[in-house]
């Protein structure tokens, strides 16, 4: 059994939802119930572990089969964030070198128990890291949603912020709402304004015309998969930020864990990129959609080219081009958050 | 009496609406039932008549005075779009060397109508203008409204399309979807699909995506005001695309009529950018607003730099940087569309 919040619904109703089958957690991944990167990895780890234990108990012979069919199905639930397929081939590794379904489950689970402890703390060195870019009375950017809802500790970008906050510097967000599903507008905006940090929205297009007038001081986001040349795939409209925040020399700052480097791939030109239904894009406008004959693109993610990106700030420190991120994935954490190498 | 179709209400529902008084006329405006800023100045002045006609009849003794007020509450219900001003002060002027009421009423209604009528064949001759740079197969991206919705006629960025599909070019556009108003999902989407005309939603924030790919051939756009050195004042997320359009060697083109040059304004700096209601950006996400802390930025419009415009298609010609609009303005109208001087 895992349970999630049920981020759909969010911030008209806090609903806690339980998952118990796999197509429960599958369909939890898929339909964004649960959503940003490292929240999903934790909750495929914990669901796999969770199902793992279920098999062990029924004592069937092909034990091992089944586990690593419910990881195919739950790594194939969504294809662009890396963080899912890394997490649940740890938690399917875990168990390898032993026979006993009972242990193995057992392993399996303290490897999800780990990962998700992992994530916590990950957090909560970006976010370290992350606010010794901030400064008091900053005006930061951000884009969907990287907080506490994404991630099972304070979050990536939003960390930085919560870090800032916690050491007292005033820092105000605007936040970008993110079409089509306004994880920016439900999401970002709901937590920090829980958290007593003064948020405003904008539509994805006013961006631009915000850092035209000097109103954003930086930028910084998420991300759901980072190349070894450090290209970066997020969601849909980071790359439009990107591109503006460039032309008008507004610093561009990722925050992401370790876990999200995919140091197989070295160009983001090389990332599948989910493409969701039309309908995301076009029921909110009033059309019945297809029959119409309307049509809609609706790519989930983008890619933002390393050279784009000002700075990577990372769970062991703040990397800026150019990026070789296998190495940086081999190399060992830093250990003093107070002196990044910015 | 007014006629307009209640653009609120599109697409789910196609309603046509009378204008009977001032209030209703200011309300229309203010609340986009309708928009566009060459709709508006007709609107505008078909109203301004409507009202001295009625006022003409009343044979009161303050006939000037109360038209005159009907036209500074109409020319204030929106303050970037210069045609509404324009128009207004084009329909007062008309009647301003008669004495009789009913004789300036008469004026003004024939000054309206020329007004319709020449927005009619302006839309024709930027169409024409546009239609000459687009080529069979080209995907085109177009933002917000700008078609027979938007003016008296075919359109203006939009009537570019119409012309070459005439013509028999194979044009598909992409339509970005304009929030948070989403006239490009909603009218532009919907007109076209009348049309016959190919289209697609995408989000705005999803271009930048989209002209990285290669899959943007140019854009068109419309203006609400055009400074004297350039600069377009246009919905909001104008400028996002814009920039991006520079970055990735896309065309960027502006289609407007003459009417929406400012010559009096140089730089869109000095251009007034109405703010509208934080509600139109927080209650689609399930936000009830203000009483739980969240704020948003709302402008309407944003101001792309001539540096960023490729062509400013206009009724007279096709004309490029650098732009020296006041002189433009004053020139006489070119009388052959097919060699425009791009």
């Amino acid at each position: 059994l895992v349970r999630i919040i049920d981020q759909r619904l969010l911030p008209g109703e806090f609903l806690e939802r339980d998952l118990r089958t796999l197509d429960d957690m599958v369909d939890a991944i898929r339909t964004l119930a649960v959503r940003g990167a490292p929240a999903i990895g934790v909750a495929a780890a914990m669901g796999l572990a969770s199902l793992a234990a279920g098999l062990s108990r029924s004592g069937t012979g092909d034990f091992r089969e089944r586990v690593e069919a419910c990881g195919r199905a739950l790594r194939g639930a969504r294809p662009t964030a890396v963080n899912l397929a890394w997490a649940v081939d740890r938690v399917l590794a875990a168990g390898a070198d032993q026979e006993d379904p009972i242990a193995v489950a057992h392993a399996m689970r303290r490897e999800a128990d780990a990962i998700r402890e992992e994530d916590r703390d990950m957090c909560r060195r970006i976010g370290e890291f992350g606010a010794s870019l901030l400064r008091d009375g900053m005006t930061v950017l951000t884009h969907c949603n990287t907080g506490a809802l994404a991630t099972a500790g304070i979050g990536t970008a939003l960390g930085a912020i919560y870090v800032a906050h916690e050491r007292g510097l005033r820092i105000r967000v605007l936040a970008s709402e993110t079409r089509p599903l306004l994880q920016g507008s439900r999401l970002t905006a709901w937590e920090l304004c829980h958290a007593g940090i003064e948020v405003s929205v904008v539509a994805d297009g006013a961006v631009a015309s915000m850092m035209q007038s000097g109103s954003v001081d930086c930028c910084i986001v998420g991300a759901d998969r980072i190349t070894r040349r450090g290209d970066v795939a997020n969601k849909i409209g980071t790359l439009s930020h990107a591109v503006v925040a460039g032309a008008y020399g507004v610093p561009f700052y990722v925050a992401a864990p370790t876990s999200t480097v995919d140091a197989e791939t070295v160009s983001g030109l090389d990332v599948v990129i989910e493409e969701r239904s039309p309908g995301e894009i076009l029921l909110i406008a009033g059309h019945t959609g297809e029959q119409q004959g309307i049509m809609a693109n609706n790519p989930a993610f983008d890619i933002t080219p390393a050279e784009l990106v000002s700075a990577i700030i990372t769970d062991s420190g703040i990397y800026k081009a150019p990026y070789d991120l296998g190495a940086w994935k081999a190399a060992e954490r830093s250990t003093d958050p107070s002196t990044p190498d910015l």
